[in-house]
């Protein structure tokens, strides 16, 4: 391809908006440009780098047997109000009414459109396991859509789900889904960190995320520094650090706490740390699916469908929260613990109706108008302070088990750097990533809502589990190019170059043109992808310009190397220092082979 | 790839809904399954087919130097708001509101988006001419959806557009397109007719749809027996038929004719034919760019741009329409004439207004409340028949241009089979017709409103003009199946089948299953795509799937025919009756010959 002939619209200056690296090279690069906020049109060169990401996904799925569909983008709102998602799914989902009244989705996710299709093909256990895949425009309305590509609000998603007979089966396609994409996220050349996840709003268990590392990540990773414990905050968890339990109970004890409200006052008040108290606090928790009916407070509680075969959830439900007051609570493992859709704190009006006091006086000692639950780390508490539940009291010398009943214990801690690894005790220390692939086990939850059956091979009738398992492909691309990268420019790895080869004639004229268009043809030829610069710039326009939008192989034409006793030209590999001179007679053997090395270096 | 192993829900029955043999055989060949009214999803089979139409465009459209991008599918409303679409678009377009309130469009073309980017990297004419293209999901609310993918809601569309400095320049970059069109409708196995087209609610003049017939098209299409003129019927033109006026001319009269209301009362009544009579009817056209500072009754007309930069319109305004008593009036012409965005007839109550009479006795003679547009028929009549302003009068001996005077005189006659080929004189017939591709001029409609400008050589600033050209690649795989079939199933070109050859083992054990192996390995290592039935199926059953599902090339692999002197097997073309029998021996490189022939008899 000629540089005059294509669209490459290059640029010195970087836009105000763009404050990562990959959004401002891809800007400068000509690669994409900003329609609205958010979203982005893909020009040539970077629909060429985001073509290879999308064949070697496509590749890396048909290897493992999945099979690729291709469903419609807008998709009937029945399905999701089938599976309960309608009301479920939040604000991220882009609802749409038709010219006839009729609702309509722009597909945030599509494990309703595969099930409904699913559902509707299946009969028996031998079609089992069966996976499809897509690789389609997806919309999830960010209400602050940044970082160029890294989270606008259309991006292509390879999304796949599995329909599998039972656990083991799931498993297998889970294990082959986690293989394939490591392979993928090889042969883009990013080095990824597989951790454990909370799956979120898609509901289920089992699931790994596949994160790059990235100062603006939306996710924060707890990672080992002696074993390869990795995991997402929302779920990581640590070995227990609490103090023991005090031999001697001393009795509890009502103290006056005149003006003190927060936990570092209470402290400085009762010249004692934080790790003392026991913090309480007050959520409220929407579309709760645990069972609730042995709960305290709970009684006039009632469960409804938000959909005839979506399970049943308590639309709006309260609860307080016990925790070791130098700890924060982690919302998301609550969340996952209540089965609940959204969780935030209670409001002050709800917080004064719960505890009988103003807020900052909640205490787990005679709280009975909500459930109580404990972190882990209260259990063996037996001497704490905590609030009692009136203006300006506390309670001292405060025993678990014997002052007060949690009515269930769990791990909802938010694990922080320093933190000791649950797996071999060593030191968790953080860091920012951002999420570029999921899988992960659903279970039953659509099959079962949307009423999915097979036959087994007696004739019975059975409901199949399911996973789903999701790559972002803008985002992949991008992050190939946050990790490759100089101050020059993109250093594309060599399986998602837009280019492998850049002919950069001194002068498009003479005998140098003529030499620079054999060479073009010849490499076209044995299969290499040339972009010639043919324009008519200063050689250090060009050479810039090749550096900035990061041409693995650069080759230089030149009179002065032309005329050397053996014709010869330039060659410099992109984020190297060093150029190599060349004899024509050899360059494109030698291309050929260094373009084949580096693919299949990855590809190992 | 096996059969066992991918995903083909082949089905006898056919849907209800299923009125066209696409859409019969797509949905019974397993290729597609619905989701919903007019938004379907391709499986396995089906998504084949769709990307091999969709690499034979790319490739055809990298020949003529068009440069894929891909804008999002989501574009935003302000866009359609800066060219004025927003308002006169209608309800095809699916309108979103985000979260934020902000509007969206799901994208059913997109000369906005594209301009966009233009206009933002336009600066030398040395950029130009510039042909960006993409192949991406669009969607238009259709009210009726039907006959499957040929007519749903959701789609993909190859468009592009080109930017061109000049009239000479657009018309190089229309007819490579042309070229290029051809092209892929030929390599698909498709018949077009390339016909003369109004290009509606796009704007602008100059351009061409290419149309292949189809019992249930939506376009009417006019054909010459005797030359190759070809014309959709919204533009179609003929040759005049007028009566020679006659040359002694009688005086106006106006007579009653009560109780008669409708022409045929009133051939019947004056006992003379359709012809002798001038038809009148009121027109109500909305947002009409023609100039109007002229016309009778208009002076308080007043324009108004639907967006900054848009053309100035009239919102609203009436005409009557002069034509002769047996002709109808064509409304896509009349539309094109005032450069309206809608035509409808007028209201009772507006006709009585604008003629001061009851519906039925309207008449171009003494009527000033409206321009008068005549027919080129009505010009040389001058002893006609016409309604008299009046409740129960006509008028007789009407002759044009002394007793009225039309502001407009132009051809708005609907052309019918009979009428004369205006090229040659020949016989016009009719046939029904969908189109699948349409190329267009549209001139500066986008690039003035969205202020697009390049300066030239001497430094001086241009609106440079624009085409567009579309594909619908559902449609045009759809239509494959339409011209490629028989009672048995589809029967595809070589160049779109989803698998070249289909291996069907009698019995998939023992030596056939080894042979079967071995040939599908061969053949694939001879790069030929195959479709290996490995079900436990009679071989009834696998026949018939083949011929359904239409694989061009099927090898019957037997004990029998192994065990002749030279081991053989039955090759059967899709499509013929006759089977051949061929050593295996000679298989690979007899099926290799044919596929390779086959598809280069279609790119020549």
């Amino acid at each position: 391809m000629r540089f005059s002939q294509t669209f490459i619209p290059t640029l010195r200056e970087v836009p105000a908006d763009a404050v990562v690296v990959s959004h401002r090279l891809m800007f400068r690069a000509g690669m994409i440009r900003k329609l609205s906020n958010g979203l982005f049109a893909y020009l040539p060169l970077g629909l060429r780098s985001f073509r290879k990401v999308e064949a070697i996904i496509r590749q890396e799925m048909d290897a493992i047997g999945a099979l690729e569909i291709k469903p419609s983008v807008v998709l009937p709102g029945e399905l999701w109000k089938e599976s309960g998602r309608w009301q479920t799914f939040g604000d991220a989902m882009l609802r749409v009414k038709n010219r006839l009244g009729t609702d309509f989705v722009v597909s945030p996710t599509a494990e309703e459109a595969f099930t409904s299709i699913v559902r509707d093909e299946l009969s028996s256990y031998r079609q089992l396991p069966l996976v499809l895949y897509q690789i389609n425009t997806k919309y999830r309305d960010e209400v602050r859509p940044r970082y160029g590509v890294m989270r606008g609000r259309e991006f292509v998603m390879k999304d796949a789900y599995s329909y599998n007979i039972d656990d083991a089966s799931l498993d297998r396609s889970y294990q082959d889904m986690g293989r394939a994409y490591r392979k993928v996220f090889k042969r883009c050349g990013l080095s990824v960190i597989a951790v454990k996840a909370d799956s979120g709003a898609m509901g289920g268990s089992g699931s790994e995320e596949f994160m790059v590392e990235s100062e603006v990540g939306d996710n924060t990773l707890l990672l080992c520094r002696d074993c390869n414990y990795a995991a997402n905050v929302e779920k990581a968890a640590c070995k227990p650090d609490n103090a023991p339990a005090v031999a001697t109970l001393v009795p509890i004890e009502k103290i006056a706490t005149p003006e003190v409200k927060t936990i570092s006052e209470l402290c400085a008040f009762l010249k004692t740390g934080a790790k003392a108290f026991i913090k309480t606090l007050i959520y409220r928790a929407i579309n709760v699916e645990l069972d609730l009916s042995s709960a305290p407070g709970s009684s006039k509680l009632a469960k409804q469908r938000p959909a005839p075969e979506a399970p049943a959830v308590y639309p709006e439900a309260f609860f307080a929260v016990a925790i070791r007051g130098d700890l924060d609570v982690n919302e998301q493992k609550l969340a996952a613990l209540l089965k609940a859709s959204e969780l935030t704190l209670a409001s002050d009006t709800d917080v004064e109706r719960i505890t009988s006091a103003p807020v900052g006086f909640a205490g787990p000692v005679g709280l009975i108008m909500v459930p109580l639950i404990a972190d882990e780390t209260v259990v063996n508490m037996n001497n704490a302070v905590c609030g009692a539940l009136a203006k300006d009291l506390h309670y001292a010398h405060v025993a678990c088990g014997r002052d007060f009943t949690p009515w269930l214990v769990s791990d909802v801690r938010t694990v922080k750097a320093g933190d000791r690894c649950p797996v071999c005790g060593g030191d968790l220390y953080e860091k920012k990533g951002n999420e570029l692939g999921h899988i992960f086990k659903l279970g039953y939850k659509y099959t079962r809502s949307m009423r999915v059956s097979y036959l087994d091979e007696n004739g019975v009738s059975h409901t199949p589990t399911m996973g789903s398992y999701g790559i972002g492909l803008d985002r992949t691309l991008a992050s190939v190019i946050e990790e490759h990268h100089d101050d020059d420019g993109i250093i594309w790895p060599m399986t998602i170059a837009p280019y492998q080869v850049i002919l950069v004639p001194i002068k498009y004229e003479g005998a140098v043109k003529e030499t620079t268009d054999r060479l073009e043809q010849e490499l076209e030829t044995a299969g290499i992808e040339v972009l010639l610069d043919d324009r008519n710039e200063r050689p250090g326009v060009k050479f810039k310009d090749a550096d900035l939008i990061g041409i693995p192989l650069r080759v230089v034409i030149g009179d002065k190397n032309l005329a050397l006793p053996q014709a010869s030209v330039e060659v410099k590999r992109r984020g190297e220092k060093e150029a190599r001179v060349i004899a024509v007679s050899d360059l494109v053997a030698a291309l050929a082979g260094c373009v084949m090395r580096e693919r299949m270096a990855l590809h190992a």
